[in-house]
C-alpha cells in the first residue's frame, strides 16, 4: 500500500522569501530520496492559474470582497481536486507556496473579512482536509517589504499600506501558537543561507520520523 | 426619496428565447416611461465577465464542481455589489439574463451538487437578497435544444446530454410552483410573438401596480 504523502505549506508576508525556502525544502527533501512536487496558490493548474490572472490584475473596477474570497477558494478548489490531493494519494509529497492560512491571514487579518465565512467556504472546498505542516517564515514587515520592493513592480496586494501587512503578520502568528504541532515558526530576518538550513533540518525531521528516504 | 427600482430575472433551459424576451420587456418598459438595465450572468461588469470566461473556456483539465460553483457566485458578487445595487437603489430597473434560480436548475438539477451547499453560498453573496420576479421560458427540452443548435458551436455547458437539460428544467418549475408570487411560469413553446406579448403584458401589470410609468 502507498503511504500518502505529507502536504507542507509555506505562509508569510511578501518578502520572507517563501519562493527560496520552497526550493530549499525540495532540494532537501531530494538529498533524501523524497520526490516532492512544489506548487502555489493561489494557481497550480492552468486553470487556477487562470482564476490567479483574473485575482492579480490591475482593473479601474473596485473588486468586492466576496468575489475576492470566492475566487481564492475557486482556485483552491480546482488546485487541490486536480492536483494536491491524487499526487498526496499516490505517495508523493507536495510543497505548497501559500494555503488557507494566507486567506485567513490576507483577507481575515488584512481586510477585516469574518473569520466564520472564510471557515465556511474552507469547510465547503476541503471539508476537513487541512495540510500536515505550516511552515510560517516571519519576520517584520519593514524587513520584508524592503526585499519585496527590490523585485520589482508591486501588485495590487503589495500596493497596500504597511499596517495591512502587520494585521497580516500578526493573524499567522495568532493562528501559529493557537496550533504548535502543526505550524512550525522560522525567523525569516535571519541570513537567506541561516535558514535554509532550518528549514533542510525540519524537512531531515520529517522524513525521519515518517521513516522514509533512501 | 428615490423608489427602489425591481430586480427582474429571465430564467430556462438553452434556446427558450431568453435573450429576445429579456429586449422585448426592456422595449415594454421604455414604452411606459421605465429605464432598465439589461444584464446577464455570469457576467455584467468587466471582472464579472473575465470570470465568465473561465468558465466556459473550452479545456482539457477537468473542471471541478466547487470549482465552477465558486466562480458563478464570485461572478455573482462582483455583479450584484459593483451593478445591480447601486442601479436599484438609484431608482432603476435590472433585468437580468438568470441569476441563481440558474444555479440552482444547472448546479443543483443538472449536475447534482447539493441544494443546500447552494443556499449556503446564496446566503454568503446575496444574504436576504433575491429577485422580486423571476420570469421562467418554459419549453419542452427538445423545442430548446433544436433552437440553441442553430445557433452555432454549442459551449460546455451546451455539449451536455438531453437529460441534463431535462433535469434542469425540472428543476426550475419545481421552484417555481413554490412560489406562486415569485415565479411566473411563460409557455415558450409558443410563437416568439405571443411570448413577447405575454412579457409585455407582464410589464405593464408590474409598472401599473407601482403606479410608476409616464
Amino acid at each position: 500500500m502507498t503511504t500518502r504523502g505529507l502536504f507542507i505549506t509555506f505562509e508569510g508576508i511578501e518578502g520572507v522569501g517563501k519562493s527560496t525556502q520552497i526550493r530549499a525544502a525540495a532540494a532537501a527533501l531530494e538529498d533524501l530520496g523524497i520526490d516532492a512536487l512544489v506548487t502555489r496558490e493561489p494557481g497550480g493548474t492552468p486553470m487556477a492559474e487562470s482564476i490567479r490572472e483574473v485575482l492579480l490584475a490591475r482593473r479601474d473596477e473596485p473588486v468586492h470582497e466576496t468575489t475576492e474570497l470566492l475566487l481564492m477558494f475557486a482556485a483552491r478548489a480546482q488546485h487541490l481536486e486536480i492536483l494536491i490531493r491524487p499526487r498526496l494519494a499516490a505517495g508523493q509529497w507536495v510543497l505548497c507556496d501559500r494555503f488557507t492560512d494566507a486567506t485567513f491571514a490576507y483577507q481575515g487579518g488584512g481586510r477585516g473579512v469574518p473569520r466564520e465565512r472564510i471557515a465556511q467556504l474552507e469547510g465547503i472546498v476541503q471539508g476537513d482536509f487541512r495540510p500536515d505542516h505550516v511552515i510560517l517564515l516571519d519576520a517584520p514587515v519593514d524587513v520584508g517589504m524592503s526585499r519585496a520592493r527590490h523585485r520589482g513592480e508591486l501588485d495590487r496586494f503589495e500596493q497596500e499600506a504597511m499596517g495591512f501587512f502587520q494585521r497580516i503578520r500578526d493573524a499567522y502568528l495568532a493562528r501559529a501558537r493557537l496550533d504548535p504541532q502543526r505550524y512550525h515558526i522560522v525567523d525569516a530576518a535571519q541570513s537567506l543561507e541561516a535558514v535554509s538550513g532550518a528549514v533542510a533540518s525540519f524537512m531531515q525531521v520529517l522524513v525521519r520520523d515518517r521513516g522514509q528516504g533512501s
